[in-house]
């Protein structure tokens, strides 16, 4: 708990006094004022989190984790857990969801292992942080040690500050991991308080018969293990997954050295669930890049007040709609940094100003 | 009307029957089926309209266009009509909000004066298509001529056609005319049989006394001038715009060549009513690229049957929105033709497929 402690010591409040003033430049700018909606209070965020007048978002990275699901023994997912590992190997060679988005985004693609359930072949660009073979089933008992699920806040923290040296702008979270909607609704109904199939949707695409027993599924998980909602750490251990535990380290260790943070769907949403439960604060740095076909999602959203930049009807995860609201925040810091004032331009103000 | 009743009747349905084959690649690719949603959509819409499996979205053009409008002596702008002009000398050095997000989408700009009130400097950039130097106060009498209105389409038209020669995957709307918002409320009014008010909104930001003027001046140039609903060329000529007519020619020589049109806000959406109501086959070529805050684009969009894909309260205008929309809908081209399949990357399907 020491590394975590240290970490959420280290998030300040963002600096709202420098929205004021970035409205100011903003209104400078040869558009009517205001005239760019989300765009501006984008470019208003980023100036906040970053104290920087004139930030950049050049070094953009997306931070997919991996991990496996001792739950899908229950039968609740569309695919088989087999699927974890070779997603993870189609991350490697480019040819995944996400790698094309982030290309077209100008995004790098940082794949980790935080807890597959089989030993990957070695590649460069492969992270290791395998906390343990998969989570245990949550139906029968807690998904993982309360130290396991530390472990991997930990590991989460320490692969963002190792991306941090190569230099890093803004970053997007990701996931990978057969059954772990089915976690992200469990955390997230414990969490927010509201009922489990208010929370639970298809996934990857169940039927309405494996959508009553993934149900049942997560109450019995609920209810064997009794998580605690006040404490996040124990959420995480009992119903959470590693890569869900990873993605909140990530957030808090973006928070803590003030890089702005885009949240993916669900499952990046439950984690940004147990970020902001272990330090509110964390919430002003995140950006929610887009709201999710699976239904919990706009719940989760809700709860921590953020609204979707996109709705384009996701629900891949890997960090897909991150990529594209990445793209969007860009746009936003171009929008500040680029363009010309009505002075500089020589364009006439508004009548009456 | 000879050049537009020519490309008029070149406009052919697009290959709805490609929808299915389309979708069946979408389906191999590695992700859940559907599970990138409107991206998926997009893809299938511009095989559609290409006719061609392995569509690029390279060649990215915005057509901005200029004009004037005589309405504005009524007193219901927040802008000085001498802004028309100098935001054209801001889009021709770059400065302007359509230039930033153009560069960061990778798109070229065409700057069009369609028919702003005064001759503009040269600069090769600047495409001189004036139809007049202005519009006519249609609080008075008709905006234009009939031959006016032909002949603001046709140079439209003909604009698209150069720029094809130089290569383009896809285009996006653009406009700059202090006043077109009024212009654009009346012709919404009258194509759609909504009341003016429903249409009517705060264009660059005017205060409720100045929209109650709008909106008075609005139905008082439907009441003179009475257009014939049935008669897009009658609606354009006495409420409309030369750069609303302009781009209508752009979105018809567009659909005449199979070329996905992205459209931007509330003066390219009564660009896309006029060329909607020339030839409703229009429709299919197009991409609603955002929801305006200005509150009859959603009534539009509504009207041609067309979901916006951002919602970011943008108001500018521009072809902003436009720019922001023709990335995503590169990203769903590049999701179809660069993603792996389930085969060749050796991934597990679906249980019980």
């Amino acid at each position: 708990m020491q590394k975590l402690n240290e970490i959420i010591s280290k998030i300040e409040r963002i600096d709202y006094s420098l929205a004021e003033k970035t409205q100011k430049r903003l209104d400078a700018l040869t558009k009517p004022q205001g005239s760019l909606g989300r765009l501006e209070e984008l470019a208003k965020q980023i100036v906040e989190i970053t104290k920087n007048d004139n930030p950049s978002i050049k070094n953009k990275v997306i931070f997919t984790m991996a991990a496996d699901h001792g739950v899908t023994e229950e039968g609740i997912s569309a695919y088989p857990k087999e699927v974890t590992p070779q997603m993870v190997y189609n991350f490697l060679r480019g040819g995944a969801g996400i790698n094309v988005l982030a290309r077209h985004a100008g995004a790098r693609v940082v794949v980790v292992d935080m807890g597959v359930a089989c030993d990957l072949e070695k590649y460069q660009e492969l992270l290791i942080k395998k906390v343990n073979y998969g989570t245990k089933n949550m139906a029968k008992g807690p998904a993982m040690t309360r130290n396991e699920a530390v472990k991997s806040i930990d590991a989460g923290i320490e692969v963002f500050e190792e991306e941090l040296k190569k230099g890093i702008d803004i970053i997007g979270t990701g996931d990978m991991g057969i059954g772990n909607t089915t976690a992200s609704s469990a955390i997230a109904s414990v969490i927010t308080g509201r009922p489990a199939q208010d929370l639970t949707g298809r996934g990857t695409g169940i039927d309405d018969k494996t959508l009553a027993k993934k149900q049942e599924v997560i109450k019995k998980a609920i209810g064997v293990n009794k998580p605690d909602a006040k404490d996040a750490i124990d959420v995480l251990s009992k119903v959470g997954g590693f890569e869900i535990g990873g993605l909140a380290g990530v957030i808090l260790g973006a928070a803590s050295k003030k890089i702005p943070v885009v949240i993916d769907g669900f499952i990046s949403g439950a984690a940004a669930l147990i970020a902001y439960r272990l330090e509110p604060k964390v919430k002003d740095y995140l950006i929610a890049a887009h709201c999710s076909v699976e239904r919990g999602h706009r719940i989760i959203l809700d709860y921590i007040g953020l609204k979707p930049l996109l709705d384009l009807d996701l629900r891949l995860g890997e960090g897909t709609g991150a990529a594209l609201g990445m793209s969007i925040v860009e746009a936003a810091i171009k929008i500040l940094t680029e363009m010309a004032t009505f002075q500089s331009a020589s364009v006439s103000e508004r009548i009456n100003k």
